[in-house]
């Protein structure tokens, strides 16, 4: 496995692969993410057989944390997690330091005009644009012919395929489904900030959703009395829910009549640290 | 010489070629364009031997025209052209519709934050995060290995070179020089605008700009004056100018006590037709 810290040693590490398989992250490494590396592997060699190339990007982007959010104290692993791709059989770890990714104030940015201003949009200001700039730079810059996302971002996974569809990127996107601990708990690096109590308490917010879930398989559509239940439900308990709602899985806008591709997504605080998550249902 | 309408064919067309040139224009080609595919064939050529394809586009952008502009009547003239083309020895001619350039709202845009608001970005709100959108949008269609631009359009340039460089997109950029007629007028489309007597009264618009090279090189540094006088100059002569000023070349902002490397930019309205000329001038 290479690991390379600049744009120009990672185009010459790639220039001969035939395909290249793609998943970028901003590091602490956890079994979600190497499902995804794990499902690239298996795509490209679906496509090249035995000659596809893996590359992991790590790097904590700046672009896309609010100044109040947790830029400072974001986990960062980096020999961990090299070690971690290794054993997952990845080809090329991409580690730029943030002069190598913004060596200039970045004055050019993708705008997701319309997804980017609900939901986790509403919360954290001008967080898909800094999150679709620099997946587009990394996607310039390793020029992969897959690219792996975790539908544990949810919004985040329609972000990045809207834009690929919409500036036609020549890459395949692949959404992959969320990793959970066996209480239910959707893996994330950010649950490494929870206390014992907290992380006992933690599952709860998937539980909401699957009770949501449960309703709505059932065929109830009054989804203001869900969201509403499921949030009451939660703020008992202690938690500070930013929402708990129902929305169309294509445009994460509310549904209409008709529609049965729908997500539940949810975010909420519980102590000092937020938590997202969401299941699909398709009714 | 292929010519392909969708983007489909376009990437079948050339998923074999080892080094592609590219030269996106609105079509309604003129010898300035001509000038554009030598040079990128001559830059393929060098490093791709005979094996480089060049490819142009031929797409009036109804993006980058503001809702007062002259996005009806821009010429097409797409027979025309394609014979040009070949005449010329492009390989390939992609000439999408609108339905394929953007088969729904274009919700995602490259966003030029800081250059796209003066000069003709002032005159034309939008122009330029049209111009950028639409580029990144063919630039991933083709793949090219080089792109040829004109400095007639100099602020789009200065776009696009910075676009390429801030996004880490793998495109080597040539801007090439403004070509002329024997009199000093720019060739441009919109010149077939121009009344027989206002085609006679045109070249007054480089000759303004050379007027203050002229006074640049003999070390005159009021670039106020300057300014105002080929301004006063034009005005008695019956055009509207909308700017005529000294700027840097990289940022096109104005000049610093030391800078060098400089470009005087005019963009005046003779009659109904408006024009842009300008001249790049290194102290």
């Amino acid at each position: 496995m290479d690991i390379v810290h600049t744009v120009a040693e990672l185009r010459a590490r790639l220039k001969k692969e035939a395909c290249i398989g793609f998943v970028p992250t901003m590091g602490s490494l956890h079994p979600g993410h190497l499902e995804l590396m794990r499902i690239a592997r298996d795509q490209v060699d679906k496509i090249a057989g035995a000659n596809g190339c893996i590359v992991v990007s790590i790097f904590v982007n700046r672009l896309q944390f609010g100044p109040n959010e947790d830029f400072g104290k974001y986990p960062r692993t980096l020999a961990d997690d090299c070690e971690k791709c290794r054993a997952a059989g990845v080809d090329v770890v991409f580690a730029p330091d943030e002069s190598e990714m913004y060596p200039e104030p970045q004055t050019y940015v993708v705008e997701p005009l319309e997804i980017q201003h609900i939901l986790e949009g509403a919360v954290r200001p001008g967080h898909y644009r800094g999150v679709a700039t620099v997946v587009l730079k990394l996607f310039n810059m390793v020029q992969p012919h897959v690219a792996v996302f975790g539908k544990k971002d949810y919004q985040q996974c329609r972000v990045l395929d809207n834009m690929v569809r919409q500036l036609n990127l020549p890459v395949e996107m692949l959404l992959a489904e969320t990793v959970r601990a066996d209480d239910g708990l959707a893996l994330s690096s950010r649950n490494g900030y929870l206390t014992a109590t907290e992380r006992a308490e933690a599952p709860q917010l998937n539980a909401a959703l699957r009770e949501i879930v449960v309703e709505l398989r059932s065929g109830n559509r009054d989804y203001m009395a869900l969201e509403a239940k499921a949030q009451a439900t939660l703020s008992v308990r202690g938690w500070r829910p930013d929402y708990i709602t129902i929305r169309r899985q294509l445009d994460l806008l509310p549904p209409i009549v008709g529609d049965r591709a729908l997500v539940v997504l949810a975010a909420a605080r519980i102590g000092a640290t937020r938590l997202i998550d969401n299941l699909e249902v398709s009714l």
